[in-house]
């Protein structure tokens, strides 16, 4: 049977403020990109995520940002590659640390937000991504979007990684995102989201609107959970990805099995 | 021939702004305690402290505190148990991260300001902060105040520890440190650190304004390095001490070689 | 006619994160108790609450607080009298600043959480606050929960100054509410929350759980709109009082109309 | 007697940390820039910079900036136009706040760093500057870079402005300084910077490294406090202007005068 897995982004509340419905979606994802404090994520958030995320039985990963909570890291930043550096091994490290009070193990590393959008097209942002990862723990496993810079610099680090495929986001040609202030940036509904995976599954490789395929192993789906259609959204696909045969598990469990 | 350390706060600037003169003293001591986020250090802050520690060869602790830059960790704050544990291993664990990216283990941990006297006097909190030490790292050295709560509660969790003196304050009779309000707190000028120092060296004891001794294992004395002056005295006292024939070493082997 | 002001707390959110249905509320309301930037608000966050409270033609207040957004201002801190001044004095004047930008006056003030709790049985505290107030502008109208120290604060500094009263918490006989931690704490329903409300304006006087009146000039209802239930007894509250023939005026209104 | 004005930026601490001289600088200079919580300032260093100024006589102004503590101000950010707005409005309104408790009024802004340098060549940048600090007291003076965008959109906004030159900084022909990173940036010693702000004050222009000339309106001229010699320096052009007759005064009293 293939395998497959679910992530989400997760933990993205701070103080008194939350932000999605977690529990909800760590009953449907295998994996959870948790907040550590550069976008959103205080201890005591990080502290209640991971708690949840251990009694759901997810694999837990750090999600680092550029430090910028008042824009919830979706704004371009220019940290020089030390700077960068020392922001991500922070991150990382205070999640890895509230983890460890948890007894929970943290596996994978997401970048979030305009971090993430910038090193998927700018290989020595990403190559200073992975060094600032594999400093810390070469056995982290980079979860990275389909096909991008990033996945080329795990590779190049030498470094686990996982090539993520978006349910609810259209292709460009070039394998980016379409971007989201045209049109056809989302795709919509829960049939629309499962057929639009299954292709890309079946084919092994993004498919562009245009119908362009770049090949390349899909390990991962990302998932949304801002709203309660979000949610409705994520149960449908994985329910229907099991009736399609596809097995769903952890980032750790993918690698294992694959290896 | 006997050994002894010596340890400094250091890292303690933020952004644009520094305090104390780090590279004097990280030529005078063999630990540093290095603030990690709580009362001050940034994450950039820390890299360049970790650097100059590593290229002096001076072992590294995590200096975590209460978190509130404004007050430098000086104000009492009353966070529970459960905030106060996700704090610390927010702050221990960034500073690991941050360490690892200069290839530097943190093998100790000492509590800053406000957060380190109230422990001193009060069990649980202790217990608290040497419950997070613990789910981190249980090989982490608790640096504390000699005959403090918080030796006591290493002891208890099983964590190694050591007892350090202060060179330049006076002690009650009960052990705890004459308050800075008080015309005695402070011993002025190298050669009257030295003698307060050697003193408590010779009687392996706490030694109180009155003359009252209070015998405990000391294993380090802590310096200060804010002014000129004070990295003087700092290193007139280490002088002092090796033509004492004192070792001064830092905190793992100092542990290393006692056990 | 009668008039009677009911407020509510708005703004109350940070960067990405949003707290209640600021424009429900704004419907139902008089005036509005703008977050400043101590437990909640950014910059951002006052500009639009700012420009939807004159598009609604609702009053506006500062609502400041000690400086925690971590813990939604709900948290006792000790500042020194000048600390606290000079917080009071950024917070209020931030939102006067943000506010000219919408050509919106300023015209009361209201403390947020543990400062106002504290305030309400601290005169010390309670004259600080009018202090800072009274230097800022001495025209400012001081909002106050009815019958505490901070109405005879305002008295005693010359400000000018509303009582208020919840609609929907219970009353201990020395005039405190009762805490929410007591199963009685709380009026649950519109019909209660209204009966509540009529009562106490009838008597001119709080009506404590065991029935003792502590007569004191009502001005203004607070009213709370953190979910959907909450703003429909906000709603219904109002209908019922103008029913009443009561009428709803802003807060300078009320002032001008009672001189 | 012509009339000159001196100005430095004062109050640039924060929390435990402080940065220049304020007090030796408050003897020196007529106008205060006083930092408001953008690249510096808390509400309690911008009290005791308040007082200070209002002992010294000093006249103040707003020193606003971006908001990013952590890099001084010293990095271009991208704001919405409306962002920049709500920021300025907020760090102005928040010295108004804290000066009313000293009694002292603001009399002029000055922009910080990045987004001064930035709004000197970019009208739009210029123009939302003040369209902020005409919203908040159209009397407010703009204290601007000679012949930079910044004038040009005051005069647009109807704003009064002085015009500054830097006593050690050297400039281009087009009217920029010249960037730090060539060696020919700095004027060295008090004699030099003497000399090269009396030739400009002489001419009525910016005099370039290459001759060129600038006709302008001089008001002011910008000293720093940095170091002991920047003192000195500024002490000895104030003494330099004194004995060549120029009479050193506050912006109120310089545009007063002017009038």
């Amino acid at each position: 049977m293939p395998r497959i897995n679910l992530n989400a982004d997760l933990g993205e509340g701070y103080g008194p403020w939350t932000l999605g419905d977690d529990a909800a979606m760590l009953a449907v994802v295998n994996s959870a990109n948790v907040a550590c404090g550069g976008h959103a994520g205080d201890p005591d958030v990080m502290r209640r995520t991971l708690r949840l995320a251990r009694e759901n039985k997810v694999s837990v990963g750090a999600h680092p940002s550029y430090p910028d909570l008042r824009n919830f890291g979706r704004r371009a930043m220019s940290l020089t590659p030390t700077e960068l550096e020392n922001q991500l091994a922070a991150q990382i490290g205070a999640l890895i640390g509230v983890a460890a009070l948890e007894g929970v193990r943290i596996s994978h590393v997401k970048p979030h937000g305009a971090l993430n959008n910038q090193a998927c097209v700018d290989r020595a942002l990403a190559d200073t991504i992975c060094r600032s990862v594999r400093a810390i723990d070469p056995a982290l496993i980079l979860l990275a979007p389909a096909a991008s810079q990033l996945v080329a610099a795990a590779h190049g680090a030498g470094l686990p990684v996982v090539e993520e495929i978006f349910a609810d986001r259209a292709y460009l040609p070039d394998g980016q995102l379409v971007p989201r202030s045209r049109p056809d940036a989302m795709i919509h509904g829960a049939e629309a989201c499962l057929a639009h995976v299954r292709a890309m599954l079946d084919a092994g490789a993004l498919i562009a609107i245009d119908g362009t395929r770049i090949p390349t192993p899909i390990g991962s789906i990302c998932v949304h959970g801002d709203n309660t259609e979000a949610v409705a959204v994520a149960r449908a696909l994985r329910a229907g990805l099991e009736s399609a045969a596809w097995t769903c598990v952890g980032l750790p469990e993918l690698l294992t099995i694959a290896a």
